[in-house]
């Protein structure tokens, strides 16, 4: 797949987190200049392209003059995920099942501008982050740690031992979301757009929480009730801090 | 315009708002065959069509086997829209210059779950509610009424006179969105993808208003920023009844 822009690239450069097959620059600059230097460094093999080249080799014309191919999106480990607490308190996304690239890379930029630590997918029965999801996001994959896991449930159980109230998005929650605590280390939970979160991940939610609505549809999109239910917490702990 | 799937096929006939030159159907079951009843109740023509031809007449395969070929989507004048204040206080999106399909679809339907009593968009420099946009919608474009206007500006000092408060959306707002009373009737303006508010528009806003971020990127998604703005007026609303 292919990373764009110079941000994304160095660091995808710097993180080591993907095999990297080349780089290609469409431009000279110093910060370009800075990030070829560090590839150059890896052993990474360099070609320079024009502008147009590059547009049609990586699909669009946003990548700033700089580009990257590896071998697949450079996925952080859960402990790394866990270890800096630079959020506080901690405030995690784990998505269950989303198919639709647009949802992810909509959640992904919401979770970026709404100050989310860092987002869980689990291997099976998830898009990945592609390029699609990558451009939908607009910079947020850059910005915003991802961890994929074999095993959700595991990670939920992880998750509860260093400290996190797991809270499940679920249109048939029990409370609402805006009657419960958010100021606590929260994992959020959204589920899959049809079928919302798989049984046994939901038997390992602290809390069902619901957004409630007008009566007239029963849902929001997965990526807008991700987007409310994250500038949820956010409220409550700007409220709080207050 | 095809307007697919039993759902909404059977809102346009019993809603009589646009003109339909015929109906086809590839299926017979229950719930298809009420539809097709109602259909030739209203003298409107009705085609057998196999599945395959089907799909390709509307473009997609998500049509459940029903499809209706209008004349346009039937939209509400401004002036429906003011009249019956079913929300109390009233509450109305306004969409300034959305370019994205997907982003309308998903606007509608976050507007139809969180209660927006009407959505206003401009007859120009705005996508029109096509068939695509009703798919996204899933549903909600049948449940929230639609008013097309051909100056915005102009709606914008009528909502003024009927004691609406206009609320823009705007990354750069003076005021957070949590720290302005959105109890009061609100009609709620959401900016083009790109641009925002346009200038004119946002000069006729009483407030501009943003919704807070961490830093990291510089804005959200236009469908996101207004699911959330749309979920603040519920909440602010909720917690004042209860």
């Amino acid at each position: 797949m292919w990373i764009s822009g110079i941000h994304p690239v160095r660091e995808v450069l710097e993180s080591r987190g993907a095999f990297v097959y080349e780089l290609m620059v469409a431009r000279e600059d110093l910060r370009v200049r800075e990030v070829a230097a560090l590839a150059e460094s890896r052993g990474i093999p360099l070609h320079r392209v024009d502008k147009h080249n590059l547009d049609e080799i990586v699909g669009h014309s946003h990548h700033q003059g700089i580009a990257l191919q590896t071998e697949e999106y450079p996925y952080l480990s859960l402990e790394t995920l866990l270890k800096p607490a630079q959020e506080t308190p901690g405030f995690l996304l784990i998505l269950d099942s989303i198919q639709d690239p647009q949802n992810l890379g909509a959640l992904l930029r919401s979770a970026a501008f709404l100050g989310v630590g860092g987002v869980i997918l689990p291997k099976n029965r998830s898009v990945r982050v592609t390029g699609a999801v990558i451009k939908v996001a607009a910079g947020a994959a850059a910005c915003v740690p991802i961890a994929r896991v074999t095993n959700l449930v595991r990670a939920l159980v992880l998750l509860k031992e260093a400290g996190y109230w797991i809270v499940g998005l679920d249109a048939a929650g029990e409370e609402t979301l805006y009657d419960i605590d958010l100021t606590v280390p929260v994992g959020l939970v959204v589920g899959n757009e049809e079928k919302g979160i798989r049984p046994l991940v939901r038997h390992h939610c602290d809390l069902c929480a619901r957004i409630p609505g007008s009566g007239r549809l029963d849902s929001l999109n997965a990526a807008a009730a991700g987007a409310v239910a994250m500038a949820e917490v956010q409220r409550q702990r700007r409220s709080r801090r207050s």
